[in-house]
């Protein structure tokens, strides 16, 4: 991904490892701020995992996989390390993947730190082939809209949603995004909006509640989100609020599709009934950004995520070209 | 309204009027504070509903109301007056309705200050009515879900949407309200929860991204929300998000009513898409509550309302009952 720092633009990617210590940009300060957070203990991964400082499911798989790589490194218990790093979030599919991945690497003796090198670069590289196969979805002149970031501080490069409109972009299209800012955690608005600018990709921020206006209106040719978790049947867990764009969308004739790597595929879940969704704590709703807004007395609940259902996907765009939600079994398998 | 001052419940209106002077609580200030803003002279009647001092369709008619019986008491030209203050914003119909009245009353010549305190009383008494209407909808232990402040701030007293959700609790119902924040104001975290902390009905906060969560999990039986205008059609403007929320409901079966009294219908609107919708400052949304969120350089789109078509909304709760869409300019001529 590309990162203005100063006058120059330097390509990074959003989660790394270097001799045992896991390196991320810290989502929780940016935009303000790009800084580095370094996790050289299980603990500070799980932390990282946990509160936020990586976010996306395909870079907390990433992150959890060079967690692993550390853990190796520093001779300890993988099997105790995945059962910590799997208690941190429960809904993207790509965390236990990629832990699952590590230890079966361990088991049969593989080197565990090139095992999880593999993998980020297997995951990169899916993101790549996502921006080609959804890429020609992208005609000259179209208004996109997205959802919570979903971008390459999600996956570390490229990003799944995102990549293919960087991939429009860097070749030539004119393309302008709408940018939900995504309550409670304003992804959206803090992430999605600084990847764009990075990237110098026209875009306009919106609250969450304008989606549906601009659809209407139609200034919206074509919605793309990315996935925590996707079943069998094609129902796909994503950020709270996509569950509402994707009903909004269909009802209005907007394509909506889906981004995500087959590591966010989850054959073992029938439905996306069966998604366990993370609720988090209440304080995210009754604040923002740490000053409390509602009246002290007030509660609120604050689900993470929901379940789209497959018949308001038009599409999924993976490494191996765009699948309808009905063919995920067979694809995938 | 109830207010609760320390240990002390007050019964007071949002707006009042007293020796050419408008008072009106401060929405902007709220839930931190209550503080009483005064407007002694029409520019700052002005000030006070362009800025939101005052908001929410039938409070704005009331302001306005007073600040031309201010004009007229201190002698100023009411022509004039109704002009500029015609001017503060574009969508809300109670507005013009009430400068209107107020105008047609001085060229008949009649009292002025009495036509408004006239027009106040003949408001709260509507949506008291509106309460009383509406409250058969709501059963025992019922889940609601309203959007936006359509609460006695955005009236004066007893509130449209809230009036039948306050009218069930007095009469004992046991009653959860679902409360979306409503970016980019949080009109509904900081209004419409303190509303309901005062009269003691149980709620809790939502990003407005998860109300479609809720109602796809069954746990809400009923929408509620206010109009700033009601077009001859049916079509109803109201806050930014309410549109998404109705299109929800109606996938999921779920009962969706606009509360508002007929100064709220604008006949002379053949359909919804006739209604002017104000765009706000995009700071709104880039910032909240004067903090940035977003990354500098990104830019914003602002729509403060949008239009739901009639087609997704189950009836309209006015003071002489509740209506079916289609009826509206049968029932209101």
């Amino acid at each position: 991904m590309r990162v203005r720092m100063g006058d120059e633009v330097v390509e990074m990617r959003s989660v790394e490892y270097e001799d045992g210590t896991v390196k991320m940009i810290d989502q929780r300060v940016l935009p303000e701020e790009i800084r580095i957070f370094r996790a050289d203990t299980l603990k500070k991964v799980a932390y990282a995992i946990r509160e936020m400082v990586v976010r996306g499911a395909p870079a907390i798989g990433i992150a959890a996989a060079y967690g692993m790589a550390g853990a190796y490194e520093r001779g300890e218990d993988l099997y105790e390390a995945r059962d910590s790093l799997a208690r941190t979030r429960p809904t993207a599919h790509d965390l236990f993947y990629a832990l699952d991945r590590m230890l079966e690497a361990y088991k049969a003796g593989r080197d565990v730190v090139e095992e999880a090198i593999r993998y980020a670069d297997e995951i990169v590289e899916r993101c790549r082939k996502i921006g080609e196969a959804g890429e020609p979805l992208i005609e000259d002149g179209y208004r996109i809209l997205t959802h919570c970031n979903a971008g390459a501080l999600a996956v570390a490069d490229w990003g799944t949603a995102l990549a293919p409109m960087r991939m429009a972009h860097r070749n030539g299209r004119r393309i302008f995004v709408w940018v939900d800012e995504t309550r409670p955690r304003l992804q959206g608005a803090r992430l999605t909006a600084w990847e764009l600018l990075q990237e110098g990709i026209d875009h306009a921020v919106i609250a969450d509640n304008a989606a549906g206006f601009f659809m209407r209106r139609g200034e919206v040719d074509l919605v793309i989100v990315g996935a925590d978790r996707i079943a069998a049947n094609g129902d796909v867990a994503n950020k709270i609020g996509t569950y509402e764009k994707a009903v909004v969308a269909h009802e209005n004739g907007i394509p909506f599709y889906v981004a995500a790597p087959v590591s966010t595929f989850d054959l073992h879940l029938k439905s996306g009934e069966e998604i366990p969704i993370e609720e988090r704590s209440e304080d995210e709703v009754l604040e923002v950004r740490g000053r409390r807004v509602a009246p002290l007395g007030s509660h609120a609940r604050n689900p993470a995520f929901d379940v789209t259902p497959a018949k308001y996907i038009t599409g999924i765009i993976t490494e191996m070209g765009i699948i309808k939600p009905g063919e995920v079994r067979r694809v995938v398998e």
